[in-house]
């Protein structure tokens, strides 16, 4: 395939006219070729009446259809796999098997979103057969089914260029939902986006789909965004990403003459407490891995760990965690600006007076900090609300508690989180059902024994949790139940056989789970 | 039970410092006793801090233990259903068999979510066993279930002093899915209000369940309602009223440090299509039913039929339409200000140049206004998007099309309804489906040859709709499907069984339906 650094609207390719701007290898310091055009409003406006006039088509289309839509894209993906690997390490700094394992899980993705349609149970059938004798007034006949809400505008992460961006989580639900998509790329894997997108576009056109069902917009800045997000046509809003992007849309959303619904998966700092039990059990190993999940992919994972409760009376722990983190080596940050807003974060808790127990070792590549933990009280981290800012990348907060109450009045303070974690053994039984009452408020996942980092992709994953993890609690980004972001009930009430869409129709030619008169049927 | 005029905060009456009001006759234009005190911003404070207080204990209990509160609550709203009618009719200058049957609406939506809670799909589950010898890397196990949101703030409906007020089906929905609920008392129907309030509060005491998971808070202007939805222990809204209040609640909640969601229930014109053959077939029941609808309840029904489209082929039925309409009487409006809110209505139809084709009677009582029902033509409808606003009432408007492209040209620039209605016969099938796939993307029910008022409270109803209908398009506030507003879902990741939620144990001892590796378990 061939870069050709324009935007594709409604499968063609098209020349914007508002500016052009490169990618940037982090790890060498070069702007990589091409120049890459930056779409006018007008694209935008073009993209979006696309996406709203291939509604109708789109959605149309049997479960099926979509499935085996879902399919081809993840096959295109695959059969470009070396060029999107070799694009993407020099437009991330992320390694090969990184990339490699990435475009794997995108495939993945793409699958089981698929396989989710095909099974039916996310088209919520309900239906209740009328009772023309009911008294005081007949029963209605009344069939509810799931739709698509309309076209979705997604806005790509930095930190997975693959499985979220442009055919990442996001896009793969929002198609099986029903509904098209325009994706805004994130400018700094341009290049990753464009072989991406031409690979959804020539889906689209194998499979004969509606070509505005997928529009691809590069601009650099905020502008081509916002103005996609207040487009009239836009029906629902993704977007992976830090708290001021998601939270400009959310206003950009809540300020349109129609609202819409925002998903932001934003920022988190995933907590991990070690109890007593767990901190004395295994510990080396323990250790060892704290540090390697901080520093996975240079700490750019959304569930990365950047905080660990540990017992005060276990304090020699962070000797040993200082010495872990010593020998630990800085890698290439995805771009400058996310290496500058890390030293900024370092820098920032150095201000609050906070002690780095430990630094480990710049990276030989440009753009790779070192990885850096600090040590606080249970009393500092009650008395400073800035404690709990992410910084992302790799650094780490470890508190020490005295006691329980300690413990428990400073995770009863956490902000929403995406994970949280304890860590324990049979003796800390007791504190962890009193905790886990409390975690489970605070975020969509809580993990025994492991590590946030590693987020499966599959039925029961929750990848969400209470502002400001996300802009919206009641959903996840990442597995099956992510489709229902982008979908609303209809209820059909009293209509012949023949004029109700099959998903609805009493024969049940989809084959479709549903309930029944209030009973599931299978 | 006696009416004190006080507010009722975690089970006590608290007699509130900040003024006081009465309830109003609309009827007969007298003041009614007692004086209701109005809450002040800390006992605001303290029922919201009570409800959070409550939350782990109420939460935790189960599904049986709340689906018997329900019912509680459902049988003692029966126990005093007399004293409740002769209060209400007096509040509202509703008639006593309409408060009548929406007690037993109350009732019975009150036992829909006992018989949901006992059903436990709302639940969620989802169970994904781990695999340790999966490569790359082991599968985790994973087992996601729905969890309460926390505290919810709930905005009672004048229109439905039962049915969505104090223990209506917001408050229903909520108690299900395991929500403390606040509610707002609807000043115009205040000693309705605390009447049902004291049952609620009485269930609670009767089931042992923490008392903060109840308060009812009295207060006229926006001042306490505002204070309600901006405190930091309410994590959701939900509200039935103007779009004025709806998207006030909306800014305020959008506006907090944690953004809330907000479930507002607002506005919606209620489109009627006549197709040719619906025109032309069993006319004069059809003009008297539409007659019948448009005036039932002074017209004061969220799902009142207030646009006609008509073929312009059968203009003729205006005249009909007219002579029924100048029969029928008007009746008591809800309140003065809701009665001045409809004579402004209608001067305004008058003043963007609208003509008047009949006008009903004037009722007996006090502020009940005549129907008044007026002609447009489609391309008045297009070239006036003020047609599109809601005039709460018996008021209508009748608009004739020429032809289909007429006709669609119109519902596609359709705002956001709870319900579209189409009247046809089989002849008319070909343009039934074309308006089909147009109104199921502006409605959250569509309703073949029926009428829209009368909402069947049920599993495959949806009373929602996309925005200004509701606030949120993804949900129904009628139904079973109205718990999902008030749940998050959370993931638990490696936990020992002994350690997991009863809900998501491997034992399954709650006997939920479940999804395992995927599948259905029944």
């Amino acid at each position: 395939m061939t870069i050709a650094g324009k935007s594709i609207i409604a499968g063609m390719p098209i020349h914007g006219s508002a500016g052009v701007f490169r990618s940037y290898n982090p790890a060498k310091g070069e702007y990589l070729e091409p120049e890459f055009s930056q779409a006018t409003e007008a694209d935008v406006d073009a993209a979006a009446w696309a996406a709203q006039s291939s509604f109708d088509a789109y959605r149309s289309t049997t479960p099926a259809i979509r499935a085996a839509f879902l399919e081809s894209i993840a096959v295109r993906i695959e059969a470009i796999r070396e060029e999107i690997v070799a694009r993407a390490t020099e437009e991330t700094g992320l390694t090969a098997a990184r990339i490699d394992g990435e475009i794997s899980r995108t495939a993945g993705q793409l699958r089981l979103f698929a396989s989710e349609l095909l099974l039916g149970e996310h088209q919520g059938i309900r239906i209740e057969h009328g009772d023309p004798d009911r008294m005081p007034v007949p029963r209605p006949d009344l069939r509810l089914r799931m739709i698509p809400v309309g076209p979705v505008a997604i806005f790509g992460a930095s930190n997975f260029p693959l499985a979220f961006s442009v055919a990442g989580g996001d896009t793969a639900s929002a198609f099986a939902a029903g509904c098209p998509v325009v994706v805004k790329a994130h400018s700094s894997h341009a290049g990753t986006a464009e072989l991406v997108g031409q690979q959804i576009a020539a889906a689209i056109a194998d499979a004969g789909l509606p070509t505005g069902t997928f529009s691809l917009i590069f601009g650099a800045g905020r502008v081509v965004g916002q103005a996609l997000a207040a487009h009239p046509a836009i029906k629902a809003i993704a977007f992976t990403g830090s708290q001021g992007g998601g939270t400009s849309l959310m206003a950009t959303a809540a300020s349109r003459t129609e609202p819409i619904p925002v998903y932001a998966e934003m920022s988190s700092i995933n907590p991990v407490i070690w109890c007593q039990g767990g901190a004395t059990t295994h510990t080396e190993d323990r250790v060892n891995a704290f540090v390697a999940s901080l520093t996975l992919g240079s700490g750019q994972f959304c569930t990365n760990p950047g905080m660990l409760f540990i017992p005060d009376s276990e304090s020699s722990l962070i000797e040993k965690i200082g010495s872990a983190i010593e020998s630990s080596v800085g890698q290439t940050m995805l771009s400058a600006g996310i290496k500058e807003a890390f030293d900024s974060g370092v820098a920032g808790l150095h201000e609050l007076g906070l002690q780095a127990i430990a630094v480990g070792q710049l990276g030989e590549t440009l753009n790779a900090p070192a990885p850096t933990v600090f040590a606080a009280t249970a009393q500092d981290f009650l008395a400073n609300p800035q404690l709990q800012e992410e910084v992302f990348g790799s650094a780490a907060l470890v508190i020490t508690y005295d006691n329980t109450a300690d413990l428990i009045a400073c995770l009863d303070t956490l902000q929403g989180q995406l994970t949280a974690t304890v860590h324990f053994t049979e003796s800390d039984s007791p504190i962890v059902s009193e905790i886990l009452t409390i975690l489970e408020t605070k975020a969509g996942r809580v993990i025994a024994n492991g590590w946030p980092t590693g987020v499966e992709v599959s039925h029961a994953m929750v990848h969400g949790g209470p502002y400001p993890a996300t802009s919206d609690t009641r959903t996840t980004s990442v597995g099956s139940l992510a489709i229902h972001r982008f979908q609303r009930p209809v209820a059909y009430q009293g209509f012949p056989e023949a004029l109700l869409p099959e998903p609805v129709q009493e024969s049940n030619p989809l084959d479709l789970p549903r309930r029944v008169d209030g009973v599931l049927e299978r």
